[in-house]
C-alpha cells in the first residue's frame, strides 16, 4: 500500500521534478496536484514531460481541499504563499515538506530582513526542521514539517559545515562565495529577462547587494557548526537549464588537512562525493542526480578553493525533499533517487 | 539474485547511459565494463556522471575475457567492431543486445551497401532479432541476439508502420523524412567538427546523399509492414545534447483516419504516446525518458505531417536495449525505464 | 551629411539589429527611436547591447511625430500595427522600408487568408515593392515603400527562383520545405513558451497546418518565376538565438544541371554564396552576416536536396532592409553590411 | 592605399576574428594568411564564416616568407610558437601585434614561472609594449612590437587599475577574482573535453592552483598602478561561445567613491562603459563588440563587488589588437571596431 502524496505548485519546474521522482518512487503515489493559474487543465497539457496516467490528472485549484488519504504534502509554492498551505495541511494532520523559504528561518526578524514581509505563521518556526539531510537525519525522521533548504545554501553548507566545525576557516572576515546557477532556478514565470534569447550566450550576476540566501547560509552555518560567520555571496545565472556550482574562496589554517576533514565528514554518504584532491567537479557530473560533488584545490597553507556542484532541482530542491520524505516515513533515504547523472 | 551484465564500449555516451540505467535496475547488475583506449582507468575517471561503487570499477580492455557469471552482454561498440565481440559472447553462452548496426540487416548485400565493408559474421544475420520492441515482442522474448534499432529508424518506423500496414501511405514516390538530432548521437570522439564552438548556435544537414539509416528504414518498413518503400532521408545535427525529432512529410489517402490508426496501434503501449490530433511534440517532452511521442497535423485529405520525438540515447539506444533485455529475461518490459522526461 | 533615419519598433530583436547596423553605417544616422510599452525609457536601459550616444537616446511613443529631417523610416512593428505607421510616414514625405508583413501581398484576399484580418491601407499594395533584393533591384531603387521579405520566404525563394525559372522543378505536386529557425524569430514578448528553459535542449515544429509565410512563398514564386506552385512548409524552432536553415526536398528533372543554374543566377552577387556541389552550409557560417549560403546534394537524376542558410535577423530582416535602403538612396548595396559571419 | 597585413595562425577562433575585422577595416587589407596543419587549403574550406575573396585565399605554411608589402603582422599562435615568428617579422622590418603570451612579461623569470619553459627571444622583452590600450596609448603609438593582453587580465585590469592607483583597494591580502569564460577561449583543437556534449549544460572551474594569467595580472597591476598585489584567480568555463565575465570580490576603503573613480578614469573612452551604480553587466551586452562594460555594487563601506564583461575574442583578443594597430599606424583608435553588441 503506497503513501498518498499531494504536490502543491505542481506546474513549476520544481513541481515537475517532484512529479517525476514521486511517480517512480516505490512507496509514494501522487493523489493530488495543486496549481494556481493553470488549475482545471490536465497535467499533461501544462507539463510536456509528463507521461502515463499522471498526464491525465486534473490540476486542482490552490484552495482545493486535500483528499483525506493524503499523508504527505510537498509545497513548491512561492515564499509567502506557501505558509498558509503548510498551516492548513498540518492542521489536517498531514506531514509537510515545504520547498519554499517560509520555514527556513528561526526568527521573525531574520525572515523579515530576508523577505521583506511579515510571516503569517511564525508560531511554526520552532517546529520546522531545516532539512539539510546529512546533518539532521534524526530530527527529520520525526518531523511533522521539514523546511527544505534553498539550493544555494545546500551547495555552500555541505562543504562548509565540516570545516567550520573543525575551526579551520577564518571567520573574522567574510567568507566569499561565488555561485553559478542554471536558469531553472529562476522559475517558470513569463518574464522578458528569462526569455531564451536573453539568457542564451550570456552570463550575469544578480541579487546584489544581498541575496536572500545569504541570511540562510549564515543562520545555518551557526545552526550546524556553531560559528558566527558573514558571507559575501554573489550568485550568477548561466545559459543552462540545470546545475549549480558554488566556488568558495576560503582562507583559514592548515589547508592540507581540509580534504581529510571533508572525506571523514562524508564517508559513506550516498549523496555526497568528495573528489580526489585537486580534481574539481562539473555540473554535468551531477545533473539529474541527487548528488553533491565537492572538490578542493589548495593555493597555500592558508588559502584554498572549494567547488561544490548540485543539480538545483534535485539536491537543491525536489531530490533533497524526497530524501527527507523518505526519512520521515522510515524508508531508506536513497529510495527513488539517482546517484548517477543523466549525462550528457 | 540479480543477473550479471557486461557493457562493452562503456565510455561512450551510449555506454554511459547503459550504466545509468542498469545500475538502477532492480534485476540487473553490472559485472564488467569494457573500454578500448581508456582500459585500465577507473570508470569514474572517464565518466563524470557516474557515482557510487561503479565509479571505482576498472575499465577492462576490449579483448578481456568476460566473467563466467555474466549472462547478458550489451555491445555499444562502433559498427564493424561489434560483430566479433557479439560472436565471442554468444559462443560463451551469453545473451547479447547489440547496439551497433552490425546485425540490423538480413542480407550481406544490404550491409555492404550501407556500411561499405564485408561483415565478419554474416552467419548470425538470420538469428538476430531486430528489436523494435513494440512490433516484435515475442521474438525478442526468446532471442539470444537482439539487434537494437538505430535511433533514426526507431523514430521513423514507429509512426510509419501502422500507416503502411493500413495501406494509406503513398509508396509510389519516396517518403520524405527530415530528421533533427542532438549531438550526442555523433559520439564521443575528439573531432574538430564536434567541438562545442562548432556545434553551438548552429544547425546543419549531413550524411547526404544517403545516410546509412535509410537502408535500415527501408528494410524494416518492408519487414514489419510488408511494403516496398523508398525513403528520402535528410538528417540534421542540432545544438543540444539529446533528443531526436523526425518530421515525416507524407502523402496518401484518407488522412482523417490516420490519427485513429496510430491510436489503435499503440493503445496501452507504455512507451508510445500519440498526442491529440493537431498537437505536435517537442524533444523536451521525452528527454531522459524511454518514450516516443508522436503528433499528427493534417494538411489536406491526402497530405499530413507526422512528427515523432525520442531521446536518441534512450528509446533510440540504451533505453530500448533495456526494454528488449527485460523481455529476454522475462521481466516486465518497463522495469527500470522512465516514462517521464527529465524536464527541463 | 548623413541621412536621418527613424526606427519604429526599436526595442525588439529586429529593431536592435537595425540600430546596430545603422549606427555603423557611413551614410545613415539614427534620429528617432520609436517604441511602444517602453517609450520614455532610454535605449540603453532596454537594449543591453547598445553603447555610445545611442544608449542615451530617449525612446519615443508609437504615435510621436517624426522629426522633419527624417528621410527614411524602418518599421519593425507587428503585422497589423505597421500599416498605419507606414501610411503616416509616406504622407509626411518619407521613404519607408517596412519589415512587417503588411505590404508583402498584392491582394487583400491573400492578406486576409494569411493574417485573418482586414488591412487598413490596401490602397498601398500596388505601390509597395517586395524587396527580395537580388531579384528586384531596379524597382527597389526607385521605390517609396519597400515591403521587406519574411525570413522563411527569403531563405526559400533565393534558391528556388532560378530553378523555377528554368522549369526544372516539378510543380505538379507540392514543394516540400522543412525549415529550422533560431528563437529570435519568435520575438521578444514575455511568453512562457519562449522562456529559456522551455526552448533550450529542445526542438519542435509549429505553425501547422499552414504558416503565414507559405502564402508569401507561393505568391512570390509566381511573382518572380511566373510559376504557380504549392508549398508544404513546416517550420521548426531550435535552441539557438540566430540562424535559419531551410531544407528543400525537391523533385524535378536534370538535377545535374541545378548547381550550374544556381551558380549562374548568383554569379557576382555579394550576399549569395553557392557552395561547391555536395557541400552543405551551416548557420554558423552566416550568423552575423547578410549572406545566404546555398548548398545542393543530388540524390538522383530527378531528386535533390537544397539547403539554404541565412541569419534571420540580417538577410532575413534588418540586413536585407539596409540592403534595400542602400539602393533606395543610391548607395552601394553592400554599404554597412558584413559578408563574414561572426564566428564562432 | 591600404596597409598590407599578415595573420599568422589564421584558422583558430582568434585568427578568424582577425580576418573578420581586418577585411572590413577601411585602412588594412589581408595579404597573407598563415596556418599550420591546415596550410595549402583554402581559407573558406577551414573557416565556415568567411565569405568573399578571402574564402579563396590559400593558407600559407607557418614558415612561409612574408610578402614584402606586408607592413603589419598579427601573430595568433600558441605561446612558445609565436616568439620565433615575431622575431622574424621584426627582422624583416614589419610591425607586430602579438596575441600570444610570449611578450607580456618583462622578466625571463616570471615568463618561466608562468609558462614553464625558456623563452627563445628574451632580448625583445624590453621593447615590447603591453597593449592594454586605454593605459598605454602613447607607447603603443610608437611601438614596433605590441604584446596584446590576455583576455582575463584585460577584464580584470581595466576596473582594477584606477582603484589601485587611488589607493582604495586593500592589497594586504589577496584580491579575489572569479572569472567565467565562453568556450572559444579554450581554442580550436580537437580535445574530448571540448566536445559539444561535454561543455553544454555544464560549468566547471579549471586552471588551479594558479592559472598563467594570474602572473600577468600581478605584473601589470604593478606596472600600471605601481601596486604590489596578490591575486587569487579562479577561472571557469561556461556553455557559451563568447563572452567573459570577471567578478572581483574587493575589500578596501571608502567604497562610496569607487564609482566616481571609475567614471572619471574612463570618461570619454569609446570602449569602456561604466554602468550606473548598482547595475551589473551581462556578456550579452558586449558580445561582438570591443567594449568592456563595468558595473559596481556596494556591500558596505569597505566591501564591493565589481563585475566586468568583455568579448574574449574582441576586447580580449582580436578587437584590442586592432585597437592597438590603429594607434600604431596613426588611425583613429575606433576604426573598424563595433561599439554595439551583436544582440541577441
Amino acid at each position: 500500500m503506497k503513501i498518498s502524496v499531494a504536490i502543491l505548485g505542481a506546474t513549476g519546474y520544481t513541481g515537475a521534478e517532484l512529479i517525476r521522482l514521486i511517480d517512480a518512487h516505490p512507496h509514494f503515489e501522487i493523489a493530488h496536484l495543486g496549481a494556481h493559474s493553470q488549475a482545471s487543465k490536465l497535467a499533461g497539457e501544462v507539463l510536456p514531460g509528463v507521461g502515463g496516467h499522471i498526464a491525465a490528472m486534473t490540476l486542482q485549484p490552490a484552495d482545493a481541499l486535500l483528499p483525506d488519504e493524503v499523508e504527505l504534502v510537498f509545497t513548491a509554492l512561492p515564499h509567502g504563499a506557501a505558509a498558509a498551505s503548510v498551516f492548513t495541511a498540518l492542521e489536517a494532520g498531514k506531514k509537510v515538506v515545504d520547498l519554499s523559504a517560509d520555514f527556513r528561518h528561526k526568527t521573525h526578524d531574520v525572515y523579515r530582513a530576508a523577505y521583506g514581509a511579515d510571516h503569517p505563521h511564525p508560531e511554526l518556526f520552532n517546529e520546522a526542521v531545516y532539512g539539510l539531510t546529512e546533518h539532521v537525519r534524526d530530527q527529520v525522521a520525526c518531523a511533522r514539517l521539514v523546511a527544505n533548504p534553498g539550493c544555494y545554501p545546500t551547495s555552500v553548507l555541505l562543504p562548509l559545515i565540516p570545516l567550520l566545525k573543525a575551526g579551520v576557516i577564518d571567520t573574522t572576515s567574510s567568507i566569499i562565495i561565488d555561485s553559478k546557477s542554471g536558469t531553472s532556478g529562476a522559475g517558470r514565470s513569463a518574464k522578458t529577462d528569462l526569455l531564451y534569447c536573453e539568457i542564451n550566450e550570456s552570463v550575469k550576476a544578480y541579487g546584489l547587494p544581498r541575496h536572500r540566501h545569504a541570511w540562510e547560509m549564515e543562520e545555518w552555518a551557526l545552526g550546524f557548526a556553531g560559528c558566527e560567520t558573514k558571507v559575501r555571496f554573489v550568485p550568477h545565472i548561466l545559459p543552462m537549464n540545470r546545475g549549480m556550482l558554488s566556488t568558495l574562496h576560503l582562507s583559514g589554517s592548515n589547508t592540507a588537512s581540509w580534504f581529510d576533514l571533508l572525506q571523514q565528514a562524508y564517508a559513506g554518504e550516498p549523496f555526497v562525493k568528495i573528489l580526489p584532491q585537486g580534481t574539481l567537479p562539473s555540473t554535468a557530473g551531477i545533473s539529474g542526480s541527487n548528488r553533491c560533488d565537492i572538490g578542493i584545490a589548495l593555493l597555500s597553507e592558508s588559502e584554498a578553493v572549494i567547488v561544490s556542484c548540485i543539480d538545483n532541482l534535485l539536491k537543491g530542491a525536489a531530490g533533497q525533499a524526497i530524501q527527507n520524505a523518505n526519512l520521515m516515513f522510515g524508508f531508506d533515504e536513497t529510495t527513488g533517487l539517482a546517484r548517477h547523472a543523466l549525462w550528457p
